[in-house]
């Protein structure tokens, strides 16, 4: 019998893995998001305290919070942090659980247990913990279990089964709610409310930027319990007290709403039209409580169909590798659990809604690391993760605008505003292959679902000012040709570069793919592209332009030795002697070099030129490719989680499945193996892994090129089988790939 | 009659102009420095606002206290800011003075007044302002004065005398101290206590930092007065009431002390000694406080007296352009009054402690702008300026290794500590050519003293600990020569650049005057050689490399066409139409472009390879110094206040007399004549006016090279004579100088 490859579990408690397992135990439904701390309060793992983050980087940061961090996140609601600008609010911790026995608290450090387990079930998204307490002579058992409704957003389910197994006990469950909780040391909350009211516990929230919190709280209890309400600061609590005999169980349920001001069905729209949202939100969360208590059989049986469903038409099932099977459910659990499917005015952050770490923000990780899970599975989510884009054109406009350029600059990191958040210029500055990868990525969308109507409705739009920008922020050269100066690559261990190329591929590629699409609509509907004209203000001045520098510009790529320079200065930096340098390779490269130095020296933080390799797989030969990972891999740090599943996947286009497969395994440890989920989870790297699985090791065809569904798999030894389905153009493909045959089946 | 050359006057106010002369009208010591706001409170004025301020370029900024900010400094005493680091604190003001009739306040912004004139008499450091003030019908005069004493460093005088012209009067004069100020936005002060005593009003307060500072008040004022005292928040005040006959005038001097726990005779040495320092510094400061009231008849005299001395040896007289006179005495005067001339731990900042903007740091102004005034007027000033970088090596040690370099990289914003305070990393990172910088102030100082005392046992140390910094520094090439690669230079408007002139040929100065002084030193004195080597573990392959260094440094020096190129990779940078990007050139350029446009354009901020050619003026033919001009100048926006009088010095070089005083004529308007002193004193610039008259315009030669002062005047048209002294090799020259003879008459 091999591991249970649907359970992700905890055997021991370990103080300094608990902050890795909040965040790999992370509970939601896109909705809402609730890392996995522990119901009771936690000895020496302040939640509130006040300090100073800067916008360094997180790779190198020291640790805030070295046990424990709460994260209740309602994507969508952000704060104005005077340094990190529009960060995800975290807050008030809902979840409150405090079990006393005879005065003494249950504390996972403090009080002894045995027989401890937790697990999160992919399957459910449901997370259970249990162990035996020994307090005072005595033997309790302890059972938690607790999901966030996938069937109703709003509502969370506890539940806690307590047994004294050999006396009677006197038992206090307490409930509570503490409002008294910061996101990266700062206090975004102006108002603080806690209060009860007939059995029920509530916290009231206001941000500094006016939006509106209500949490909600009823604990269900058997008869015979004495109930008491307190107030202690910002923490409303609700004690029960209650004997429990000997060999006696109790099942305490507690049943919890959010809502914000912004709620409409969901988080639906931005803050500034949302004031017309729903005034009475607070009134509809006692509404919604209460019909959920009248359920309270029902939940956890409409909550498992949602998830059913997700799975159904989510899962790749991997016969023969239950280790990477196990990785590939947690990835794409996260998936599913962190997209808000019906919502376009929020996209995915970069932790995936698990940590406070990179402020909520949203990077081009959606666009090429998300997308394509979500464009196979889930067409509609992926839209919006796209409509996202087009919703803030207007800040990407006035981004470029403020730079001196025509069009739309998207932000290096965004927010439900669209307006640039990093705090850091080289980013917000240099960074703008952003810009190109959203073509790219509509262009994906368009070609995957053949959704026309979005293409020529919306996204020209966004491909328009975004083509539109790139031909004000080239500069022409002497010879006629046209370079992009002064950028960082993917690559972000060398800031100012000239003619990156993965940035001018895609460029060329944005500008090619925006006069297609123009081509498109002038043919298909003249009508359309008489508007499209008149709305866009589009000029032949300016399509001639585009066309130009589409053909002309500069291109570090040396076609006789068969090499891409990442830029064209690339030699001019500094080599570097690494085996000094980077004396110890369990720890990043970055800490064992200054900023200063690597900005200068020939050491890449992730793949930049190999990302170019991966997503035009079809525009070089293999001997390009050969040649380009022989030369960048030995100097690649792969100190961006962003970096392995790339060189994954390009290994597997160059069918060297060993290192294909070895670059999958260190994917799989990033969040999963290797305890690196403290700060919430590396949901781009879980987009990846997905790719992996399907382009990569089944060798799916590159459809944005491609007409037809067609694999050529080479699968890692020992993996016998994978299965998997896909929707490609409306129709779902069942998906079975060993290395002997492809079977395809549709419906 | 002419404009009189040693009086700055105010004729009417005007709330715009109000900071400007705030800043204009700072007065100090050295160890003390007041910005010249009003003695009462000022409508709309606060002065304790909190806010965030960024790192963020003074000049693109948006102002904050748009009329006025209160700014008293213990330059020395500095807080810490969790953006801006060590920050000089903006201490509690101690100037008030607010005056009533018949209950009704005057406030130069409510209250009718005419005849209002303010004036600094720069030869007296004394400041005046009168007024009639026109209140219910009826008329007063008011006439204030005040000095900050020049012979008691820790004393303030003020004096205001009150006469009614026209009818009996109640007047009520209200003294008072504010503890509630902030610095940029920002309160350091975790105590404050304000209290009175005895008649005194006190007021203490604790900063962030431990330091303690107290200031005392007495109001001395004719019998026959009714006084109350009061306490309103951290304000103490001190109301004198009297009844005011038709045509009596009466006088009110107010006394005042400030003394802080680190003051021995100045403030004398770093925080972490000091707690030794004066356990009784608030008693000292009663003591003294008692002693200047008892000395009220003697204190203006022995204050003008030792005003006197510095004029004496520091005046330079311009005949023939009354304007540049009063801007020349004007920038001297600055220079008189924010030079801790006894104190080798502080420096002086930016603004000449004259305001908030650069938040107290210090910059390479000391080595290059400001060293040559006291270097010829007073040696042990300079020798204390330089002294602070000695004091602070082991700092400067700390952040090269910080980087992983060797040796000393002193930081590009320095404060007490000596730690890099400077908040944007591509500064601190890049523009490293303040580490050579000192070392060639440390030999201009040897130069021009002949103190081979210091220069051997001091001043080595830094010189080889920054040549050692340098030598890890540099890169090898392979063809055996060596790069700085990236780097800024003194223009900031090229952020990351390779093989910049300045900063190489300062490197090569750097190392050739380390080799050399070892030399000497090694020559002359073995023992202490011995000393040496040991002490600074000297090794001969350390020497070698950095003879080697030396030598093989790359230089982006045509010498075919006689050219400087700033930078190994200029050409590369892209080409500006600034008529079309600088629009209102009023403005400076920097508000009309992104710094990421910027960064990679050819657009100079400030003189580059231009200060080369001024402070290494022997070594460049008279070709390449026109080559380099025609072509830097025209695409330098001088967006620095660095950068005017560099040109005016390069012109008078050329014998563009023209030219060179056009730049002169700018310069003389960043702070005086253009109303630039808002933020505080541009004394870099003020340092500078005093080189472009003794080096440009009278020709003084290079005493860095020449072994006999010599000087080849270029007076601009107009200008008769100029008369200066200057204190060369122990001696003290008096030189007249005209366009026709050179007068050089030694004592």
């Amino acid at each position: 019998m091999g591991m249970n490859t649907w359970k992700i579990c905890e055997e021991a408690y370990n103080e300094k893995l608990n902050k890795n397992y909040e965040g790999l135990f992370t509970q939601g439904n896109g909705y809402l998001s609730i890392r996995g701390s522990f119901e009771e309060d936690l000895s020496d793992a302040t939640q509130n305290d006040r300090y100073w983050r800067m916008p360094a980087n997180v790779t190198l940061e020291k640790q805030m919070h070295p046990k424990s961090k709460w994260g209740v996140f309602v994507p969508g609601v952000v704060g104005n942090h005077p340094i990190l600008n529009e960060e995800m609010v975290n807050l008030p911790y809902i979840l409150g659980l405090n079990i006393y026995i005879d005065d003494s608290r249950f504390d996972m450090e403090e009080s002894d247990h045995d027989n401890y387990n937790r697990e999160l079930d992919l399957k459910t998204g449901a997370l259970s913990r249990r162990m035996k307490w020994l307090i005072n002579g005595k033997k309790i058992e302890l059972n938690f279990l607790r999901y966030i409704s996938m069937a109703r957003k709003n509502i969370i389910v506890q539940q806690l089964r307590v047994k004294s197994i050999e006396s009677e006990v006197r038992l206090k469950i307490q409930s509570f709610i503490e409002g008294d909780v910061t996101t990266n040391g700062y206090n975004h909350f102006v108002v603080k409310e806690v209060s009860h009211n007939n059995g029920i516990i509530e916290c009231y929230v206001k941000t500094d930027l006016e939006d509106e919190i209500i949490m909600m709280s009823r604990l269900l209890v058997t008869s015979g319990v004495k109930e008491e309400f307190q107030i202690i600061k910002d923490r409303v609590i609700h004690n029960g007290i209650i004997n429990i005999r000997k060999g006696q169980e109790i099942v305490i349920t507690k049943i919890s709403v959010i809502k914000t001001n912004m709620d409409k069905e969901t988080l639906g729209n931005l803050r500034i039209t949302d004031v017309m949202g729903n005034p009475n939100f607070i009134d509809d969360a006692g509404l919604e409580l209460k019909k959920a208590v009248d359920d309270v059989d029902k939940l956890y049986g409409e909550h498992v169909d949602e998830w059913k469903k997700r799975w159904d038409i989510s899962d790749v099932e991997i016969q023969g590798d239950d280790r990477s099977q196990l990785a590939v459910r947690f990835s794409i659990y996260h998936l599913l659990r962190s997209v808000n499917e019906g919502n376009d005015r929020v996209a995915i952050d970069a932790k995936g809604a698990a940590g406070e770490a990179y402020f909520g923000h949203y990077f081009w990780d959606t666009e090429i690391y998300l997308l394509p899970f979500y464009l196979y599975t889930n067409p509609a989510a992926a839209k919006n993760l796209l409509m996202f884009r087009y919703n803030t054109l207007e800040a990407a406009k006035q981004n470029a605008k403020s730079y001196g350029y025509s069009g739309a600059k998207y932000p290096w990191e965004s927010s439900i505003s669209g307006k640039e958040q990093c705090s850091n210029w080289q980013y917000k500055d240099l960074e703008i292959h952003i810009s190109a990868d959203i073509v790219y990525a509509m262009w994906h969308y368009y070609r995957v679902t053949g959704d026309k109507d979005t293409l020529f409705n919306y996204f020209i739009d966004v491909m328009y000012e975004i083509s539109r920008f790139w031909i004000s922020r080239a500069d022409i050269e002497k010879d006629g040709t046209y370079s992009i100066r002064g950028v960082m690559g993917p690559d972000e261990y060398l800031a100012f570069t000239n003619n990156n190329a993965f940035t001018n591929y895609m460029v060329k590629h944005a500008l090619k793919r925006t006069l297609e699409t123009l081509k498109m609509i002038k043919n298909e509907d003249e009508e359309l592209y008489i508007n499209k004209s008149l709305n866009l203000k589009i000029s032949e001045e300016e399509l001639e332009m585009m066309n130009r520098v589409m053909n002309k510009l500069n291109m570090p790529i040396d076609n006789d030795k068969h090499f891409i320079w990442q830029c064209e200065d690339f030699e001019g930096f500094v080599d570097l002697d690494f085996d000094k340098v980077w004396i110890d390779r369990s720890k990043p490269f970055g800490q064992f070099i200054s900023q200063e130095k690597n900005y200068r020296s020939k050491a890449l933080k992730q793949a930049d030129v190999i990302g170019l390799l991966w997503l035009f797989n079809r525009d070089f030969d293999n001997e390009m490719v050969k040649n380009c990972m022989d030369y960048y891999e030995p100097i690649t740090t792969h100190d961006s989680s962003l970096s392995y599943i790339i060189h994954s996947i390009v290994y597997s286009q160059m069918e060297d499945r060993d290192l294909a497969y070895e670059f999958f395994k260190r994917s799989l440890g990033i969040d999963l193996y290797d305890y690196g989920a403290a700060e919430g989870i590396h949901i781009a790297n879980c987009g990846g892994i997905w790719q992996a699985v399907i382009y990569g090791f089944c060798g799916l065809n590159n459809l944005m090129v491609d007409e037809d569904i067609k694999l050529k798999p080479a699968l890692p030894e020992g993996w016998e089988r994978v299965k998997f389905r896909l929707l490609y153009n409306d129709r779902w493909y069942n998906i079975t790939v060993s290395n002997d045959e492809v079977v395809l089946e549709y419906e």
